[in-house]
């Protein structure tokens, strides 16, 4: 049953937020949010409030206060709308420090079969139910910690002098092969390619300010339903003019330190809900070890012989998901794997003078399994092999005029890379798939809610 | 001619940043930039510096700099790449307060033909330049001022206790229709809708959080050419579980005086070069004018009737460009109009209880003419009140279902609004047109660079 309050009456003490309490021991407060839970015990129901800052325990005694309350409180069911007053006491017992001892309450939504109940539920069911799956402990949780991602990395580059240039999400061209890109109609009959990463833009950008990045959502039409994939994910792209591949493996290493810093001191409370290990992410500290890699390819021959890998991995390669995995086992902390050949890279990368079959790429890849978590490197200034690389790679010459620009006028070394926020966050939070880490993911078969 | 410098030589002075000079006065130091401008007096050359960060005049005597030195500067055109060595010198005669006097300087990239000149280009000259055309000042200090206003968004609500939940890009339904919506091809010919606003998600969110916003791109495909309209432009959204239509006025009154004193705090030198008043910005504080719609019509039907407008405006209609020209032209500060009709705003708006043919809406319209900056209210909160109004408006009812969960489970009174970055930005920066307001703009002619 489901019955409408249209308008709220005013309670007469302050309204304050869940996560405010402890500034209001003693004196008496208005709660408004949402039933989480209620035991009852003869005459004292618990219910249990949350309002999107925290939740709360609270205490109905029946002799305490008016009949008619008591008859609409005691039959409510999970997800019900309420507004609570009462006074706050602090009890060391209580979950949060703090209980409240209800004076009185306003029923504004009575629910009943809340679809998702403390039992298990299938991925699918969940997925469906993402607009109110949001809810629950565990996703709410994670995506606190997403916001604080989002949050240090935007501190990070703002402190550190970078200066904010959007890159447009309509592109004409594709950044690496069209494959993988969503097309949209655009107007008369054009298509417009949905960005797969600012980079190209970002190299523009860097030579108007110095320091700038790029951080909006980033699409790849990819086939792909592993648990790190999404189809819509948000990616931050740092780019500096005057800068090499040396320069992006210390910002990374900065960057990476400086987000798992703030997730353990922002959001304690959140890693307790996820039962993440806080070592896991007081390791991540500079310096990370840097791997060139020849050596990465010779850690995987190695546990080929060993038998700890399936197939043997020949120099030339990219590394799939399983080496990544068995590369950063070997470490506690991200691994910087670089000069990677340039055959397995994009076609804008600077070769290594010395060895010019390597790209001057960097891949870091977190602990844990998670993955790369951020790419980069340096990129080639030269006109002439950037003409040939177009070329080479059967991309159309006339949407890179206007890149080919940046290396006829003011061309100089500049580097950066690209960090996926999911899948960052993902790791920090330690869970399983980066489709929780997103508000509402899209997938392969998911395009809804 | 261009000539390329593969590895620059280390310098051996530190490298600092041009807006960093007042820390490094009479020492040694390193720039890395772009040549912007020179002058020649003789035997003395005067390079001006650009590094992203700022400009600087530097000094180069002919005695005092190695001959070939002497050579490779002098004929250097606009937007050679140059790293210059040399000591700082205080000068209050000096645009930025300081000079330097060369010791040392290296040619990275000689640049002759630069395509932007100081003469006057065209619009569409630019608009295909403008990945070179953001080098110039005045774009330069434009968008400086939208990184400011994006982070003075940000600090706003996340010092306010909102969460960060950003909205899905890829919908399966339109917010308003679908007449102005992108298409793109999802997998085995599925369509999905880019964004128009992240609003209906938001509901999901504030239930979940409390306080949220969402913060990114969204999608207009309207075949409109006007000085206001792009097709990609960026808007937050912020939405509040327990709130009401004043809420959101007080919401928008502290956040726009709020971005007005940052910029006026941290941009104060990019608004000299736009030589933008900042009088214009310092009236931007609390209160702000609330005009209901009926007192608006009546300021229209005055204003036909004294002959300042075209058409007699009627009761009942949304307001055009020169009717909001108009009204915002009565006040130095934005005005909030609100209870607008609820014929012309869409579905989910909640109804005023004593007048019901009136949303509980608000438009924030901007001073100078740069028309609503903010548009938002309060939400229906009854199930069977949107349902009939998905039917009303003939949208697919089986794509709302997850958005009628929200009024099934916990529904309550909640209002919001959004605001579009690119038009904020401009009426700060008292720029004409929103196309400058943004990295790469996309019109409706315009997919390029």
């Amino acid at each position: 049953m489901v019955t409408e309050s249209p308008s709220l009456k005013q309670a007469i003490t302050p309204h304050v937020y869940i996560n405010q309490l402890s500034a209001h021991v003693d004196q008496e407060v208005t709660l408004k949010g949402w039933l989480y839970n209620m035991r009852s015990s003869g005459k004292i129901l618990f219910p249990q409030l949350r309002d999107g800052s925290g939740v709360v325990q609270c205490v109905v005694l029946k002799n305490a206060v008016q009949p008619e309350l008591w008859e609409s409180l005691k039959g409510l069911g999970q997800e019900s709308a309420l507004i609570i007053e009462g006074k706050v006491r602090a009890d060391s017992r209580a979950p949060g420090g703090y209980e409240i001892d209800v004076t009185n309450a306003q029923v504004v939504q009575e629910v009943h079969d809340y679809p998702i109940t403390p039992k298990e539920h299938g991925t699918e069911f969940l997925l469906d139910h993402r607009h109110i799956w949001l809810r629950s402990r565990r996703q709410h949780a994670i995506l606190k910690i997403r916001h604080t991602v989002v949050r240090a990395v935007r501190d990070f580059l703002d402190n550190d002098g970078f200066t904010l240039c959007d890159a447009p999400i309509f592109t004409p061209a594709a950044c690496e092969g069209t494959t993988t890109l969503f097309a949209a109609d655009y107007f008369d009959g054009e298509k417009a390619y949905l960005t797969q990463s600012g980079q190209l833009y970002n190299e523009a950008t860097a030579a108007a300010f110095g320091k700038v990045y790029c951080f909006g959502p980033t699409f790849r039409a990819e086939k792909s339903k592993t648990r790190r994939h999404l189809t819509e994910f948000w990616m931050v792209e740092p780019e500096m003019a005057y800068a090499t591949l040396d320069d992006v493996l210390t910002l990374s290493e900065r960057m990476l330190s400086y987000i798992a810093a703030r997730v353990l001191a922002d959001r304690a409370e959140e890693l307790k809900v996820l039962e993440r290990d806080p070592a896991k992410l007081e390791a991540i500290v500079p310096p990370f070890p840097r791997l060139h890699y020849d050596d990465a390819v010779k850690m995987l021959q190695e546990g080929r012989a060993k038998g700890l890998l399936e197939a043997r991995f020949e120099w030339g390669g990219d590394f799939g998901a399983p080496d990544e995995t068995f590369i950063s086992g070997h470490f506690d902390k991200p691994v910087m794997v670089h000069h990677y050949p340039a055959e397995v890279k994009a076609f804008y990368m600077a070769r290594d003078p010395d060895r010019s079959e390597l790209a001057l790429g960097v891949d870091v890849l977190a602990p844990e399994g998670y993955g790369e978590v951020i790419g980069g490197g340096e990129r080639a200034t030269s006109l002439e092999y950037l003409q040939q690389q177009i070329a080479t790679h059967e991309l159309p010459p006339e949407a890179f005029e206007w890149y080919l620009d940046l290396r006829r006028y003011g061309s100089v070394p500049h580097a950066g890379f690209g960090m996926g926020i999911e899948r960052c966050t993902a790791w920090m939070c330690g869970i399983e798939h980066v489709r929780e880490a997103i508000p509402f993911p899209r997938m392969m078969y998911r395009l809804r809610p």
